[in-house]
């Protein structure tokens, strides 16, 4: 096994759990508070595979990220991701009673703790962006950070979503991309890129490998609401089909979707080329999008 | 009339209102979308006395920040204000219709729009922050916004607020003032230090006026609960007493309020004394937070 991710590249199951690991531990050594709130923060963190903050730390690690910056970002995208979660979850949003296996923030708690968690996620997510550890590039990362997650990013995308679904006819393939892109591939993104935008490098590569990654991850979300096991998946599904939205898979077919989403997973590969042998991780992470169970 | 706050103390009263035009041109000037989202946000924005903005834009002043940098600052802090706002007025919080003499954004729209419209508003006050514009302290600034507004800040004495109400004995003088300095101090505090934070200057003076200001303000906000005309002030009245809850009349008498009160603005004024005349506009709106009748 892989004792430290950060220093050569590991097979992807090994290095997305030992991510997990490391994020949750300090996770746990930052939100210290006795408080509920600080409980309901822990809790919300608690059980996410941590996909976003490893590709933090596998970016990082392919740029020679000081390891205490990229876990800083890290947990920084693990926070953003987990207040979107927590805020979506209640009544007035999704009105999930379950997720990652566990109950929602709200039914463990009430809906003002839901609400109130989900604000100071997202503030700790830009407190840990803010400090010195983070290092010289940290003011542009934390700026896209705050583009991606924001009204033009995470926020307007499930603004998308809502409307969708009071909508009188279903989004076709272009809307639902775009919904997708900026729902959840703008954070995938700034996931992806964050360790050449920490270290001033390059970018490029990764974000193309990122957008290809985000679209196939959203595809195989559509795919698992569709063919995946409850018990497994950690939360209600068949949502989609029930509503009557419009998902990948209704708009492509089942085959076509999974063809499309293996597809986007060579597209991803082949994007991290100039990184040659040290990037196997990251392509063995776009493959896993798609194999996954939950 | 003074026609640019930036250069010369004016009279409260004028340097208010014209901070407040500012700030709202500037909020709108940044908010442009067509979508129901930022419909949502730019309404947030209207109507409040932006005494939050009106302090960063006067410490500015007071430091010789650049004023881009300023209204930047300014409208980040009068953001995460409004964000708080939108959240507590949900029917899980405050539960109130009516804000600044208008419905609520959630009366307006619905539950999901004030949760995403908030969220949002967060967002944007950290990426005003990380803007080029903001100049070479920017993070130190956006770090303690974050602390300031975050799970040891603004949210926890939210929290601290919620469990008041159903705790079985009313708070006494030190935790009602421990709630207050967490609630609404930390950002007063924050807004009236931010110009000496953005220009690597001592904040040390203006902490402790704003230390004895957010106290009065919220002294203020509790003799105006009792006395207060619900048509100037925008918002329901009379609701902490009709709860039973603990506040500073309940505690100290109307008079002994009002006496504490006008003794933190002296407090407040003396700790000016490094600024000389130049911090007069300060004074006066020390003077005005006890005087105010919204």
């Amino acid at each position: 096994m892989q004792d430290n991710p950060m220093t050569a590249p590991a097979s992807f199951d090994v290095a997305l759990r030992a991510a997990q690991a490391r994020i949750t531990d300090y996770a746990h050594s930052r939100l210290t508070g006795a408080d509920d709130l600080h409980a309901a923060m822990r809790y919300a963190m608690v059980g996410g595979k941590m996909l976003r903050g490893f590709l933090v730390l596998e970016s990082g690690r392919l740029h020679g990220l000081a390891p205490d910056a990229a876990m800083n970002a890290a947990l920084a995208i693990e926070c953003v991701h987990a207040y979107s979660l927590v805020h979506d979850d209640l009544p007035c949003m999704d009105d999930d009673d379950m997720r990652r296996g566990q109950p929602t923030v709200h039914r463990k708690w009430d809906d003002a703790m839901a609400v109130l968690a989900g604000d100071s996620l997202q503030t700790f997510a830009f407190e840990l962006m803010a400090e010195p550890v983070v290092g010289p590039h940290a003011l542009a990362a934390l700026r896209t950070l705050a583009q991606s997650a924001g009204k033009d990013g995470m926020v307007s995308g499930q603004m998308l979503d809502i409307a969708a679904e009071s909508a009188e006819t279903p989004l076709n393939l272009d809307q639902i991309t775009r919904l997708q892109q900026r729902k959840t591939g703008c954070l995938i993104e700034w996931s992806a890129t964050a360790g050449a935008v920490l270290t001033g490098a390059d970018p490029a590569p990764l974000a193309t490998y990122a957008r290809a990654l985000g679209l196939a991850f959203q595809i195989a979300d559509d795919i698992l609401d569709v063919e995946g096991d409850m018990n497994k998946v950690g939360k209600a599904l068949r949502k989609d089909e029930d509503a009557g939205k419009a998902t990948f898979v209704s708009l492509l077919g089942l085959d076509a979707a999974k063809k499309r989403a293996s597809d986007l997973v060579e597209e991803a590969c082949e994007a991290l080329h100039p990184y040659g042998d040290d990037a196997e991780t990251l392509k063995q992470a776009a493959r896993f999008v798609i194999s996954r169970d939950n």
